[in-house]
């Protein structure tokens, strides 16, 4: 069964609020197995909003339609789709009831005449009750040029919607469906995407079931795994296969195959299995480094300080950096970013250290030494290992881009037999 | 004119992200006053994207599309977007050398054949340079059933399309209009998005030129004012006494009112403009606020240090807290935070200092001291403050408002009379 996902509203039109309905909306519909292929966006008029949902109808079975289900003269979703299954409005006394209920409840709010436009209904409707406003929600389900369709109409604010799906809707559309889908997120670090996807060219080529995907976040691949079965177990024996041979290629690129997990807190993971303390120093990255690794609650069991040295006297009085390093290499070299780990492990007391010294941009570079050069050290026990990269973005990009490779270079270090 | 945005992928239509992207150019063409009436999203499938590009541009003047430019088969937006226009693909040597530069820049990073798909062309195309990414930008003009329609295609990544917007596409589109476009962004932070809406009410209800209308950032309020006039100097005239107005009811809560101007440079300009050098204390935030002030290009002449306590022994160590204060009120305190701040400056050497001390959850929360409790602490001389503050979002959320009242707080304590 496909579904597809129409928002109305002319706040999204105008890029006045971000669209995170539509987000929440496609991501429950694709869980319950519903393929989704389209998202639209149409603003409170009643021609373009009669196209947009005539045309949603036409292409998919089901059609989920948020917003528009206001008091005020401008909300129409109801009374427009209505018109495309060829149903009048009644008023339903329930309904009514409720919303009397509602204001009663929240005493300081008056009720103006236009609140009773709520409880008009589209005949044959099925009502869903809304526990956190006042606009019920709508499930229309009749044939149009022919064919069974389905609309359910849901109220804007996502406070209302996401309960209003949760209680209601996800249990009407698993119903509908024979079959149910699952996925597993594959996620790797240390590979570019067209690497990435050259090496599993031959399962992208004939897929059917389970499928494979892999999306591009920035500094590393996901890869995600979909299967189409009855349960969660028999999924998970259809993409047994496949993910065991996604490891045998990518061995310990991967990170983890649970899509809560970031590599933060995969190398978060490793630092606490081996009961190692790890110390940040950082320059370019000015803080973004660390910042990342306290993403992860309960990092305080592992991480014990960070240091943001971005000048020169910084990375001498708190990290001990030699002068003559300074002066011979430059702050930007790999020979500081070794004597910036070791003095973070040493300062701090921890067994791992990493640093990060770098050419962020847009001003600094030289011919020499370019915009989106960085050096980044590492330190595990007793050893060191300093890397340089080449980075071709922005000063913001360039930061972004030094924190995942930080972290990256970390986890192998971490990884490597002691 | 109209535009329509076409989003393309299906990472969007999954719900594996939020389509900030079309939040993001439905107000940047709203800015340069053209009317969209629709967005879609489709996802890398060849017919539907077909169907839905045909469709955006019989509907719109102009067309833009992103996402799908990247190396791999599934991305298509090109190849189909060049069909609709009945155009050929020719492979282009100036992009092809760029993106041989680029990869030679990345050195860690391995070109694949597929690669190359990205230097191929549609005839006719104007080439946008990507500065950030190797997929250039494509415009495409010509007639489709007997009318003008231009496809604009830029690259999905974020961290592409926005600079080249900005860069390249702004102006192009600006140029195709009759009358021109400007606005001002008016940025204001230390007050919320419905206290400002109230603020600003009068101006909302029968607005004709200028316009003004209000964007909800984490912890900031934007006002985007808006004049429709035949040069940027007669825009500037029609604007002056509204955002006279907005400076005589918001006064120093407006921060800027460059469009370009974010919180950190705000607080980095007053700091060069005095002549004071900062550093930072962070416990919760762990580094992301000293990283906001590093997104500052040239920062290094005011950053003087920043340190991540994120455990006792650490603001003990570093700092100077002292273990009474730290037994008697609690790591997080508000005498915490000024111990935090005043050592800080001391260690550091710098005339200014921000702490950050709090509980970001999910775990660490009890009866007296809950989740999002946060205070922070600024030191500006020999002048303290610190305040308690309460957020009510998950660990992320709590952080990233923690960064801007912290930037906020540091913002007031600087600009008051020394």
């Amino acid at each position: 069964m496909t579904v597809e996902i129409l928002s109305v509203g002319t706040e999204i039109l105008l890029g006045n609020i971000v669209n995170t309905n539509a987000a929440y909306l496609s991501e429950k519909c694709a869980s319950l197995g519903l393929s989704c292929y389209n998202q639209s966006v149409v603003g409170d008029n009643e021609k373009r909003l009669y196209d947009a949902a005539r045309l949603a109808l036409s292409r998919a079975d089901i059609v989920i339609l948020s917003g528009g289900l206001g008091p005020t003269k401008d909300d129409l979703t109801k009374e427009v789709t209505a018109k495309v299954f060829g149903r009048e409005l009644y008023e339903d006394p329930g309904v009514k009831s409720t919303i009397a209920g509602y204001f009663q409840q929240m005493q300081s709010v008056q009720v103006t005449e236009n609140n009773w436009k709520q409880a008009l209904v589209p005949e044959g409707a099925t009502i869903v009750e809304n526990h956190n406003g006042t606009a019920p929600g709508l499930i229309l389900e009749g044939k149009i040029d022919g064919e069974d369709k389905t609309a359910i109409l849901l109220p804007g604010p996502p406070n209302e919607l996401k309960p209003m799906f949760e209680e209601s809707i996800a249990p009407y559309l698993r119903k509908l469906q024979p079959e149910s889908i699952y996925s597993r997120m594959v996620k790797l670090c240390g590979i570019g995407e067209s690497k990435a996807e050259d090496m599993i060219a031959d399962f992208m080529e004939d897929q059917t079931n389970p499928t494979i995907a892999p999306y591009a976040k920035t500094g590393e691949v996901h890869l995600r795994v979909t299967a189409k079965a009855e349960n969660e177990e028999e999924a998970g024996v259809l993409m047994k296969p496949m993910i065991e041979e996604l490891y045998r290629r990518f061995g310990a690129l991967i990170y983890t195959e649970d899509e809560d997990v970031e590599l933060e807190d995969a190398v978060a993971a490793i630092l606490k299995e081996k009961k190692m303390t790890v110390a940040t120093a950082e320059s370019c990255t000015g803080g973004n480094l660390a910042g990342r690794l306290v993403n992860v609650p309960g990092i305080s069991d592992v991480f014990k300080e960070g240091y943001i040295t971005y000048s020169d006297e910084a990375k001498q009085k708190l990290l001990g950096v030699r002068e003559e390093t300074l002066k011979e290499y430059g702050a930007v070299s790999r020979e500081t970013a070794l004597e910036m780990a070791e003095g973070a492990a040493r300062a701090a007391g921890a067994d791992v250290a990493v640093s990060v010294t770098g050419i962020a941009g847009p001003d600094g570079g030289t011919k020499e030494k370019p915009v989106g050069l960085v050096y980044i050290a590492c330190r595990v026990k007793d050893n060191m290992r300093a890397e340089e990269y080449h980075f071709n973005g922005n000063r913001e990009k360039n930061r972004e881009y030094t924190v995942v490779r930080a972290l990256t270079l970390l986890r192998e270090e971490l990884l490597k037999p002691e």
